[in-house]
């Protein structure tokens, strides 16, 4: 299954966890710890180091059969995209890399192949893929992304405020419709259509990095609008009205994929002026919750575990 | 299965991902990169960055029904054994975490404990837990280590020589014992035989660190000690001749445990004076290869990868 359903447990065994951790989790120089897209450590010279983790699980996260260019691409991709959304200049990333065996040219090809697709990432988003690990055991990849940001400038999900508008990075949805309509395989590394492009190929939108410095709050939309708008809400205490007219689709997306479909990696972002590059999909309110053309909404969206 | 044999395809394998990477893998401000037990980073202030990611898989690095607080200490302590043997100080790590579902008071309480184990071994390193990642999928934990140490000062394997001693930094092979005794399981984490706290309780050996500083060389013993000490010598071109009589054996330890087991995760160091806390087991030669008690043994040990 490659997009899973709605279950609440996810948050709460991350506050479990972070309960059970206590003093572990934070110490006098991690400026921002659990519970962001990304950690945010004081480092030495003006700047802050900025730190995330993701795991990408074959047949969760990406079909095993797909082209390991593609995979290797998107993986390092989504990873950095949290350092995107904390205002981050990236520098470098470590992989974990299990495989089930490893033997014989085809694994060998697989593997560089992931590595290459990995590359090309790297030198778009000048990141140093500096270290890594393999390990035997289910196919999966762990990426570990490390930036940094001028000190103080990391871009939080919490300081957002009721009277600023709301902007996206760009269109959403295609990668959801790629899910949609079943175009995840077959698929051809050098002849992807839109929708496949937008869910193989997601950039990392280090190219808005001065909106986002100059935003109130941000966050890469990789559960979906409306579930990552509500993060940045229940964080900052206020609501949001949308306007659907407004919210800007990828080729081939319906309504339903932009409010639902995270696959696409853009940036969610509060701003109290208008930024250079992002698209006003609406405003923040007093008002708790979401209204979408002035009625409720529920936060709907991916979330990693299914029921 | 908890102990593979050998396979050099892992190292093939590497091999292939730094080709593919090329350029990817470095830049300038990377002093050390693939190849060693972590890389390192340039920092500001007079400290280089040193950073790891190891993935551990269940039943394949630890027994999916050992009590989670044991595996949470023991994913932590191992991972951050590769910053205790490049002499770096820890400062934080990042943990991903995949399991196969999460729902239900047994979960949420598996989850804590595995939390609570590593937060140990937080506390214990002085390591700050200030991020992470939970995803669906086969049951792994990913971690991602990083340190400092004063600008330079990073121990390589590189860096060995003729002449100089060999040492390692305590008792070896009970961890290898406990597995090969059949103890890993049942276990009780407040009541382990000292085979079973070997292996569910190494201890990152960063009380050795001014020792490494001084060492001319350190790696640590994950892959067994003529393993890891044949990576040191092929990296520092040189060979060693070791005394069976002065290898330091754990509780219920064989020979052949030490020599071929690298659960125990103590440091192997070279060294050209006498350290304050090291065990010497032999010493560098011009002439290649590994010498016991005189005779050629082959560098034995375990690899991630069985064929």
């Amino acid at each position: 299954m490659l997009i899973g359903s709605i279950d609440v447990n996810e948050f709460a065994v991350i506050d479990t966890i972070a309960s059970a951790l206590g003093d572990s989790a934070t110490a006098p120089w991690i400026r921002v710890g659990i519970g962001d897209d990304a950690a945010v450590m004081r480092a030495r010279d003006g700047f802050d180091q900025v730190a995330s983790i993701d795991t990408l699980v074959a047949d969760v996260h990406f079909p095993t059969n797909a082209p390991p260019e593609l995979i290797g691409y998107r993986a390092l991709m989504v990873s950095l995209s949290d350092l995107a959304a904390m205002a981050a200049a990236p520098r470098y990333a470590l992989v974990a890399l299990t495989l089930p065996e490893v033997g014989g040219a085809t694994c060998q090809q697989w593997v560089q192949r992931l590595a290459s697709g990995m590359a090309v990432a790297a030198q778009q988003t000048n990141t140093a893929l500096c270290g890594g690990n393999l390990s035997r055991g289910p196919l999966a990849i762990s990426v570990s992304v490390h930036g940094e940001v001028e000190a103080g400038q990391a871009r939080l999900r919490s300081t957002a405020a009721a009277g600023e508008r709301v902007y996206v990075s760009g269109p959403l949805g295609s990668a959801a419709a790629c899910v949609r309509t079943n175009q995840l395989l077959p698929v051809t590394a050098d002849a992807l259509t839109a929708q496949q492009h937008a869910y193989y190929r997601p950039a990392a939108r280090f190219d808005c990095r001065a909106d986002i410095l100059a935003a109130t709050s941000a966050i890469d939309i990789s559960d979906g609008l409306l579930q990552d708008l509500a993060h940045v809400l229940e964080a900052s205490g206020c609501g949001a009205e949308l306007h659907a007219y407004d919210i800007p689709l990828g080729p081939g997306a319906e309504l339903a994929d932009a409010l639902a479909g995270g696959d696409d990696y853009q940036l969610l972002f509060s701003s109290a002026r208008p930024p250079a590059t992002g698209i006003c999909i609406g405003k923040l309110t007093h008002q708790p919750g979401i209204r979408l053309d002035g009625k409720d909404i529920p936060a709907d969206g991916y979330q990693h575990f299914s029921a």
